[in-house]
């Protein structure tokens, strides 16, 4: 998908939410542990409900890997039926990952043909050759991590090289690299005051803000100072959403909370 | 495994080599391919025959996840096999996750439990609060990226926060965190002058050190400044031994190798 494509997508259905399949069975409701594949059987129920009020998902393979070989079956049959009813939405890979050149191939490949994802989220820690690699893939897109919205963030992303700090060193380092063209960055919303700086550094860049909802980000705060003039977000949520009831009625307990959201997406886009 | 196990068997075999199960079906002997699954049937003739000349394997799971559920049922046979057949032997997971608490919680599942691996890679970018769960469990290693073999260790790495290296930060501030002792980190071994400043910071903890062979790293050196008195080193050797040869007499070919550094590795440590 090309980033023409998902704006367009934003304006037509006035949202620019991304919800998070982080799928933990011990969270769903207990009467879907009864089918053949309990995961994929929630995540195509939340798709099901919700894909009207969003442009994105974003499996994190971590909830995945969990389980096993039965998990990587959820998470390909989870990515197969989104590509295939619902091709017009982003899709994410959660994976953070990130190594040397012809290893981060090997991750690109798996996620970007093997699973076609349109993106992956990857860490920054090993520098240049190991995102490029990434960043080679015609239409797919590297969601690299700058800021983050957990507290460990302030261990290293926020201390200073030379005058500035970590997040903003691989925000500016990152421009020069080749196809930077096809990088966006995690900011996490509860950091809101830090999206002003940011946008200084990468005016247009899309930037994917998880940490509104259960991590206590703001919406307003994330778009007054985020929002760029091709919208520019993607506010994720996760558990806010697809744990909003842990019974028979999860997924009109989940189209609420999404519709919540989605209804101040499009007072703020009007 | 405990720290003490690891160090019984280096002395017992007189060798401190890992050897990296990085498999990629374009450089394997063309014959395995007709096998049913050719990724296993590699690294098992690989272990077969290498398993006496080193104490440690690390499958780098971007090849497996490279080729979808296929290849995460080749990692699951490998260790597996590696955990029935050679309980002595230190596994590696070279996963390079990290993410917020309760995913990283998810991943070190995924490895410590569901896979049992002894030991798992992790990016530090994200700080305490995404390495933590992984240090949680008893007798299991985290392994975090200090200081990487790649050209691009030179973006953020070996940068200056106040007046300390990035690698250097790392080092020290992962001191403080809870379980601290089940930590080893990644140190390339195309960097050996840095090993003695590393000392200085954790005169103790076990280095992963890839970048010896193909990446152009000497054994002598690395030994030389990062030897602690409990050995303290794993050298990794990956396309190096496990592609010394494509032919049928792959095995031979990476016996040979492995004996060639696993001779050194005695010399040294006598």
């Amino acid at each position: 998908m090309t980033t023409q494509q998902l704006v367009n997508e934003i304006r037509r259905k006035k949202s620019f939410l991304c919800i998070g399949l982080d799928v933990d069975l011990t969270k769903i409701p207990q009467h879907l542990l009864q089918e053949e594949d309990p995961i994929f059987a929630f995540n195509k129920a939340i798709i099901d409900a919700t894909h009207h009020l969003c442009v994105a998902y974003k499996p994190n393979t971590a909830f995945y890997e969990a389980y096993g070989i039965k998990g990587w079956k959820s998470l390909e049959k989870t990515i197969k039926y989104l590509n295939e009813k619902h091709p017009e939405i982003f899709t994410i890979a959660d994976a953070k990952r990130g190594d040397i050149g012809n290893t981060s191939t090997m991750y690109a490949k798996a996620f970007f043909e093997d699973l076609a994802f349109d993106s992956v989220t990857v860490a920054p820690y090993m520098g240049k050759d190991s995102v490029e690699p990434f960043l080679a893939f015609d239409d797919k897109h590297t969601i690299m991590l700058a800021l983050t919205s957990n507290q460990g963030a302030f261990d290293f992303q926020t201390r200073s090289i030379d005058g500035k700090e970590v997040y903003k060193q691989v925000l500016e380092t990152s421009k020069s690299w080749q196809n930077s063209e096809n990088l966006m960055y995690v900011v996490g919303a509860t950091k809101a005051e830090y999206f002003k700086e940011i946008r200084k550094i990468i005016p247009n860049s899309f930037l994917l803000v998880p940490g509104v909802g259960a991590q206590g980000g703001n919406l307003q705060d994330v778009c007054k100072y985020g929002m760029s003039e091709n919208i520019g977000l993607l506010i994720n949520s996760s558990r806010g959403i697809i744990y909003a009831s842990n019974d028979t009625d999860f997924t009109e307990a989940a189209v609420a909370k999404a519709t919540e959201l989605q209804l101040q997406m499009s007072a703020i886009l009007n």
